[in-house]
């Protein structure tokens, strides 16, 4: 039965590192590796040039109905002046909210050939291999009230609310624990409980998870602000860390920033497995953003976005040998010492966009 | 006419490190260069022990009448447990919220003579020197509703809100604009204002200060999980950044620790300028926590609480030489190589607590 995969490649530099995504996903259908039924909508700020919306209701549509998303970037200085409930970044917010995509997986891994570009000491980073599972339905980013107000005096005030439930934090950090067994099976949790309730909360919800569920997991409880040292500090001594999603809006950036190769980093986005079919909704996007700066020079990294299809390979359709042996393509041509301009040493020759994205096609 | 110093030692390390602070106040007094008056209070878990509470109503009055408070640090595993109202930050926060401690000033540099303590490359951050001036009594700190509730099916809810209000945000970003005319006259304003309508309104305050009063300043917006980033990737971009105090804690912290010596920064909290007198409230502490795990042993890093008086001399009492001379003592005893067991690099002699501030003692 073939698949369905829609793709949303968004703003800036996002649909030329789709473009390289499309290339391996027809190769695949064509080798018979696969058989991917692709359709492509917009989001972001391309949405609102065509529908004066971030995404469409059409769109939307296809989005719930397909079995996996690719989403590029969004947003640029060309929309900084939308409406606040149309901005680029509304369209990627909804389709998390709508999707009820709470588990967001950020792996941050440093390839041995890129070792040196990180601002870290190499042997501080090198083999480094960290998975931030960040909540990414509630806290912050969607409570209320959230909102402006205009006081008598004229002054404003701005209101956001941070909200966490049992089931929320249950659900995490269930696939956190999960994700540190087939790991080196050591969970760290991260949040503020000296001064957050939601921290007191979140600290309470996966110590008793742990206690029920998951005791043979290492368990550690570090505060977020202390997580935040200690990435720097030590990033090794990391395996899972578990965090909601504004404390992982943070910290997951400032990981994937010490591996050196920020155009690497894919991340996905999950659902609740459904109980009848097993499946489950699921995104899939670079960790980098739209870089408008570079946008349409051919030589954006689509190595995230192709990492980013790997692993909808893994998590979305259970191909575990594509996945590995597509990771291990871009591990290869990375070693074959092949560099886009953000990953090149001063004086290494670079390749662009499509040069990198064939290349890692070949060695697939 | 003699200055009132009240000194809060605290929890863990903070007793230590806070008696070299005392010498060196004692020897500003005999030498005629001052006339420091000192009282001593308990804070945090000292105090629960003592009291009950994380400090004392008297000891609260005290420090509403000092004209500086020296503060070491809160909290170890022995108060784990103690009700959530008396935790030993609660102490801290009490402070900060009723003495109207608004601004927090952290600076984050990095000592030529400790660059290879970094995880970082010495080229990323040698001759580093950000200032980071965090908002301290607002936000998600202090925001209500922060409470947990129990709902009808047995859940629990947890909820902290974040708010902020014109003036809030005024203040603050004042202080950063100011304190960048001393420095490289460049301020980043850190916030979401992608998700977090606090973030909208913090924009737009700092935004309009900046054109009405401070146009003459460089201002940079940089989103906060950008921020994170970039300060992993190459902090020398950053003069001072200005942020709330969720983000303040987190980012700080990263800063500091980017340095590769967390045992050496002091930081500022001050309140407003009293119109008649001039004078501000101001509390002091170091950067660091108060580590139970080398409590009592003697070998606790002394140059953060040090490091904090004089930066006590400079913003209260405008001793600005005399601040300048400590720093230079600071400087110059890693210059000539004394280490604590925290910034020494494999192999390297140590000395303890007492004779590294004896060294700088001497140094002054
Ligand atoms: C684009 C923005 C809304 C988003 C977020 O804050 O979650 C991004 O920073 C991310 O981490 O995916
Ligand atoms: C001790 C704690 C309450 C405090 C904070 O979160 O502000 C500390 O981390 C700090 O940064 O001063």
């Amino acid at each position: 039965m073939s698949k369905k995969l829609f793709l949303l490649p968004g703003d800036g530099i996002g649909p030329e590192i789709m473009a390289e995504v499309k290339a391996i996903i027809d190769w695949m259908n064509s080798a018979g590796l696969a058989k991917f039924e692709t359709d492509e909508g917009l989001v972001g700020g391309a949405a609102y040039d065509a529908h004066q919306v971030s995404i469409s209701e059409g769109d939307m549509e296809k989005a719930m109905a397909a079995d996996a998303i690719l989403f590029g970037a969004v947003g640029g200085p060309k929309w900084d002046k939308v409406p606040y409930e149309h901005r680029p970044e509304a369209g990627l917010l909804r389709l998390r909210k709508d999707l009820d995509l709470f588990a967001n997986l950020r792996p941050a891994i440093c390839y041995p050939a890129l070792a040196d570009a990180s601002s870290l000491k190499r042997e501080v980073v090198e083999g480094l291999d960290i998975l931030i599972v960040r909540e990414l339905t509630g806290g912050t980013y969607f409570g209320t009230p959230k909102e402006i107000v205009t006081l008598e005096n004229g002054d404003k005030r701005a209101v956001d609310t941070q909200v966490y439930t049992t089931p929320e934090i249950e659900r995490i950090a269930r696939v956190a624990f999960e994700l540190a067994k087939t790991r080196r099976n050591h969970v760290f949790s991260s949040e503020k409980h000296n001064v957050m309730r939601s921290g007191v909360l979140w600290k309470e919800v996966v110590t008793r998870v742990h206690a029920e569920e998951y005791a043979d997991v290492q368990l550690t409880h570090i505060l977020a602000d202390n997580c935040a040292m200690q990435l720097v500090r030590n990033p090794k001594q990391f395996d899972v860390i578990v965090t909601d999603n504004l404390f992982g809006d943070i910290l997951s950036d400032a990981a994937a920033m010490l591996t050196g190769s920020l155009g690497m980093l894919p991340s996905a986005s999950l659902g609740a497995e459904d109980a009848k079919t097993g499946s489950r909704k699921a995104l899939y996007e670079p960790v980098h953003g739209s870089a408008p700066d570079i946008t349409g020079k051919g030589v954006a990294n689509p190595i995230a976005m192709i990492g980013s299809l790997a692993m909808a390979l893994r998590y979305s359709f259970g191909m575990i040998e594509e996945a590995n042996k597509l990771e291990a393509a871009i591990a290869k041509v990375l070693a074959d010492g092949l560099r886009t301009g953000d990953i090149a040493a001063k004086g290494e020759a670079t390749v662009g966009t499509k040069d990198m994205g064939a290349a890692v096609l070949k060695a697939f």
